[in-house]
């Protein structure tokens, strides 16, 4: 009962001792002189992967994403996105901060839009008391949406509104690989349709830390300036490429088990005093509402149970399945999500 | 028939002769070193009339709130305002390129915001993944909102949500005075409760050129400084401002005017084969749905009668009142509508 | 003796009885709407003058040159200019705040660059570390440089170093008629080498507000756009514009007045007491440095004689003649000036 | 012969078998959550190695140096600094793209400036013309400077000068412990002087990735947010924090050797007919002007030799000593060196 079950995030995973192996052996050299050769092997495993000409090691998705904003655009153009994105709500006003660019929040669901959202949302490039439309982003996997993920016939629509309408495509992939999963499509099919992709090594995939940032080989070259910039060039990041390139060989297929997890929790909670509702789980992130519909006090009520989540915003709570999270951890989870109601671990 | 009756926009009166003398008259000086007078008489007046300590004179109502954005906030800061915000929708993107601020847009009713609205939207100032919530910014009367102005007692409770929050409150008063000739509040009720107001001269009031950002005399130096670094510093700025005098003596009344025309305007519409639906009038614009449901072609059809009006989006026509707007021009209105369906000024 | 003889800056000047009779007489119209007829005519006349493709008539110099680099550069650019011009020291660091750009200061001479110098500052546009290298903008005449002007030839090698290392070249002309009146080429010369040129209205050529950027079409549409978001967006400023027209039709050649005016006050200066050194002087500013050596304390001793200066530093003063100084200005100017060391507004 | 002697940077050193260990052994957790235990460990040292309130592990010198600027200022301020400050030069102008700051480059020796200098150099804060004064920044050792360090002495007198002007004092102290094992002082003796201090571990000290910037609480909780936004938030860090404290526990003496084998490369250079002149030696960087004036052809002689030395402009060349150069790499670059002119790895 004392061991905590951790499912705020999938990022507060900690290597293998595989992956840990790895890291240690890895030859390293200064990045910042393109001199790192384990970062170059995964930079290149990245890129061939999505069939895609580059890609950027970075140190975070936020940093990927933020580059690609920034490396797409010019200040006062708009950005146009799900509201509920990551890159609009969870990256500090980062659009702003570092691209001075303005966003365009679309409705969609479960933090899906879709190509007819879109068309309303493009500016008359003409009229200058607007900002340009210039840029859009999907998310896939979505975090605040529960997790969905997109149909790829839609994606392929908005793709050829963008087209039409002289506007990059950004895909923050943070959680690509749970889509993919999930789906008939390949790495490749994405490196298709999208201008740049962004994917973390650090989430569901079990790095330490990283983010790769994917695309031509030009769109690489000015991010890689814009990172330096900003601070995010390293020199012997190496051994974290390296237990980026394990995970890309030996993780992903894990995921699939993270989304039965999932799954499995969400029955769980449905089945207790605790949820007025699950929402419908798709991959590895569960949301709730509550029964007394706060999400705060719902938290610390867990938390009294060892049971990490997360409240987002006042109604909703969040769990999140990932590497470190086993069968067994289920099976506790499930018993102390049933010994309803009284206070646990200070008895 | 062959005069054009221009209801595009308020923003296209002309001086009247009056205007002109008083402009002609003025005693000028260079107001970089503060050395204009009637540009001093007139921020002088201004900040009587609110009853607040400093203004600014500004060349238009777009430099007077983006002055005040961004003296009020820092990079990363976030602004709340209604959705459809002129400082959102129409100032080019300029809090993010001028303030580097995020926007958080919220859904009012009308252009119109409430207390129990903005309480849901402030950000959690401890997480560092969100921008910081800095500024409220309210729009009376509201532009794209179709010109509905905001009940003063919700104005107060927005201003204790401000209070309580850390909060500045800013006043996008383009039109407050249309505002102010339909409700018993003072000027100087309006200078209580906000921290800054930026009102036009260029608009209903019939001045060439002109706004006036008002605020406590720190904030006032702080935007010197920053309209100084945008170019907005001008020297022998007193004609404009012997316009402003002008205008703000003599003409404010004359909004009532500009209401009643614009209501009739309404009725015109709504008993013409042309209008689906005439949104409710308060002031001194007009919004309209068309019947065939298509805005740019009603937009043209109104040109082929030599009447000018302004598509906001495919579905919206916005009319405006004023100045140069007489009774006789509502009649000629009158009648080139109801000669209904065929175009006229080719026969 | 108590009629202040004001030589603090050319900026100072009042309209004429005849520049205003054109203001009042100027047809308006919105020049958001690009409807200002007089606007229209301004900026047509200025574009054919220099034989560019358009212009843009803009509240101030500080915003016409910050237009022109926001225009020509991108955030993470460098500008290279004199360590003492004008968009460097005097425009409130716009060029940071307005365009994200850095700057390299050159150690030219009296604000005087060579090619030579310019060479040796161009950024390797491969080093990741370094900005880019992107935009060039002289300043003819110099202001801080005491009113010096550019030997053309130079111009032109500068010009083929752009040209080599794919830089844009800009001219801070705010004082350019004067130093088209003393040397042999046409505004026309100058348009062929310039990507960008701004020009003052409201410095010798004595108009109360105004300053216009030329360049190509596309370049001049991009900063009518940055001007909106800027605030510079102005509506009826055709009576401003009419003064523009006057200007340019009348005064030009007045400033050659002004010229040989600087050149006496120079020589009153060097045989008074007060002088360590004159400058010097090519136009309409004169530089001294005070015999005791403390700008500050010598324009406190010429207020006393009601003669206005600038100290510029600690060991610099400026005067400057313009439209409204006339050689009975002279005449006084020189009588206090010969009335040494005591005081004598106040006896 | 065919082993290559690296001197182009400190940065190039990979973790010896030690600091791998440690690395290996690190308990890690989710650094955004701040729960990583070994970069808590780390920043918790170094503060208290400083005598300072807080620290932020980072993941380069430019972050750390960035964070600073960007929280000591605001948009439009003015940093000062010596005209070859990594900053300034080095950092992909980042004070103006992340901060929107001027600078001021002075014209120290060295890359030290003088109290004396430094106070010429101040804007006048009531002149709206100017960019506010606000950020004073210096490097020790300098890099372009040549390793030069400062007069602690200097400092403090410096330190009066801000103090006096209300501006604030950052250290760029990439190679500081090179500066401290080669002076009385102790790293308490610089917290008590600066407002913040950034420090490398990926130098001299011999770590594969990270910095540290110091300051009081609120400083530093302020970098946590904009480090966010810029996307250097990082995960499971611990490993690369543990590399730092073994290189604060094991490695700052070891720079002592670095600085006697710098002297001995420029004696052996001094010796040679390569070298017009060797600058003065200080740390463990030399700087030397080749005797045919040509940096980038020496270096590519160099590298004939299997001599890796960097070009800084067209007339300087650096070599750095560093933890990966040992004397036995020393007896290999005299005896390269002197064989004089002809090629040797093509024979």
């Amino acid at each position: 009962m004392n061991r905590i079950i951790d499912l705020r995030s999938d990022t507060i995973t900690k290597p293998c001792d595989y992956m840990k192996r790895a890291m240690e052996k890895a030859e390293v050299g200064d990045d910042v002189y393109k001199e790192d050769p384990t970062v170059k092997l995964l930079e290149e495993k990245v890129a061939r992967m999505f069939g895609m000409e580059a890609s950027l090691f970075c140190v975070s998705g936020t940093m990927s994403n933020q580059l690609a904003i920034k490396a797409h655009t010019s200040p006062g153009n708009e950005v146009i996105c799900d509201k509920s994105s990551h890159i609009y709500l969870y990256e500090g006003g980062g659009i702003s901060v570092n691209s001075l660019c303005s966003v365009k929040p679309l409705d969609g669901d479960y933090g899906i839009i879709s190509a007819e959202l879109l068309k309303g949302a493009i500016n008359n490039a003409d009229d200058i008391h607007q900002p340009i439309s210039r840029l859009v982003s999907l998310e896939n996997t979505t975090n605040r949406g529960g997790g969905a993920y997109y149909d790829f016939e839609e994606i392929k629509k908005i793709k050829e509104v963008c087209q039409k309408n002289n506007l990059k495509l950004h895909l923050d992939g943070a959680r690509l690989f749970n889509a993919l999963v999930e789906t008939p499509q390949s790495p490749e099919d994405y490196g298709r349709v999208f201008d740049s992709i962004s994917i973390c090594l650090s989430k569901g995939l079990g790095c330490p830390v990283g983010s790769v940032i994917i695309g031509d080989r030009q769109f690489i070259e000015k991010t890689r300036r814009l990172r330096k910039l900003m601070g995010g060039g390293w020199r012997q990041a190496g051994s974290l490429a390296a237990a980026g390139i394990y995970a890309l060989d030996n993780n992903i297929q894990l995921l699939k088990e993270d989304h039965r997890r999932a799954k499995q929790i969400g029955e769980i909670l449905q089945a207790s005093t605790f949820a007025k509702e699950v929402l419908p789980i798709a991959t590895n992130i569960v949301m709730m509402i509550p029964a007394d519909g706060n999400a705060n006090e719902f938290v610390v009520k867990m938390k009294e149970r060892n049971i990490l989540c997360t409240a987002f915003g006042d109604q909703l709570v969040r769990f999140v399945t990932h590497l470190d999270i086993s069968d067994s951890d289920l099976e506790d989870f499930k018993m102390r999500i049933s010994m309803s109601g009284e206070k646990i671990n200070n008895s």
